[in-house]
């Protein structure tokens, strides 16, 4: 799995004193990034070609700001157009939450999703995991 | 089911010209406050009584800042200790994000979740509402 | 002055269990907006007029989320090219901020800044206010 | 100086593909961590020995994401019990923004601001910078 890791900022915490539960999509988002850069390598914000259809996060233990987070992120399912990135994020050798994102390749074009090409399906499946059920 | 209504801020777009798709649950959190109250009423943070364990968000359309969005919110399950919250995005009147957290009521003098008092199921129950399936 | 109120929201807060200092600036900008407006009523992202050369701003007491804040918004100073909006925060009829962000006119074509035109600042001097010194 | 380096990340962009001016006073924030541990190097969120009284960013140059960003910190003037923290944004070998914030040793006991103690006077002037006028 791909790995990051963050430090937590202190703004990324709410008043009950632990990370806020907001901040997990954005570290999962970022953590996205060289999934982002398979499809479009140049980062192309005019014909960006992927679209979030959902998110999940389950949320297994609280996040404190006193140590560094680390997302792992993988691929759990490749479709025809669509594909789902499993995440974890870690903290203190704890696994506080863990996560799905779906997302569909599209063609800004014909403003239809598309197929996945045979290239980047490829790359797809080389981060591929086997997640824990129920995930 | 309450309603709450937001302008969209300039900073919560992102560089493809419309909404992040990390600023949805922001809004959700912020249009459960009624729900808290339920729990807290004079918000207490040093006891607070309610744990997120999951959020899950499906994106229908793009969400843009040229007008303001309204987010609805009903409960679609509730459990012994936890419950669900189910929320509708809309935007120029369509329904643009739909998604659902759970919610455990927790005792943080015993550290372990908590039957839902009476009192409170009984206004959880008044903001039920019928999910269209899958959601 | 515009006003515009906002709710606190739960996430917007840090772990001192009142609302982050970051959060301000978004307060600030989004009650900007009007003044955006003047400048590009369709809000043209591809030839965005505004350029922002500084934010600052005084915190003069903590802020809760106990209850909505009330940002005012007028105009301080008005330049050739640039002008200064001045912001001020309320939250329980005390003054918790106050700030100031130069704004310049800027024209993408030639990519300068450009003098503000004629009737544009017209619609800025009428929320001419008096800044409390040094402000 | 301190330096810290941030990946920018997908969600900190706003419509106009670059970053949110609002997303700096984070950053900076975020990079005055070492700050906060010489005043309290076991976090104590109960006994929060710093306010922030002030931040002011100079903004220089667009920031994008297409790049890691390196935010640099001293301390610019050290008064009886309070301090300006300077910080300067780089980002491909050009200074993008500058910024000061102030911040007040604060007596949680007494509410009232403190002298700053000796030997964490010390460690600030370890710290000190030049700032390029005006600043």
């Amino acid at each position: 799995m791909l790995t990051d890791t963050f430090a937590v900022r202190f703004y990324e915490t709410d008043a009950l004193k632990h990370v806020s539960n907001t901040v997990l999509v954005g570290w999962f988002e970022a953590s996205r990034f060289p999934i982002f850069k398979m499809f479009t390598p140049e980062l192309d914000l005019d014909n960006w070609p992927l679209i979030l259809a959902n998110y999940n996060v389950d949320f297994l233990q609280q996040i404190y700001m006193t140590s560094d987070v680390t997302v792992k992120t993988g691929i759990s399912r490749i479709g025809n157009s669509s594909f789902v990135v499993y995440q974890e994020l870690w903290q203190d050798n704890s696994l506080k939450a863990k996560g799905t994102t779906t997302l569909v390749h599209f063609d800004y074009q014909t403003e239809r999703s598309a197929k996945i090409p045979a290239d980047i399906k490829t790359q797809l499946e080389a981060l591929l995991v086997e997640v824990p059920s129920p995930a």
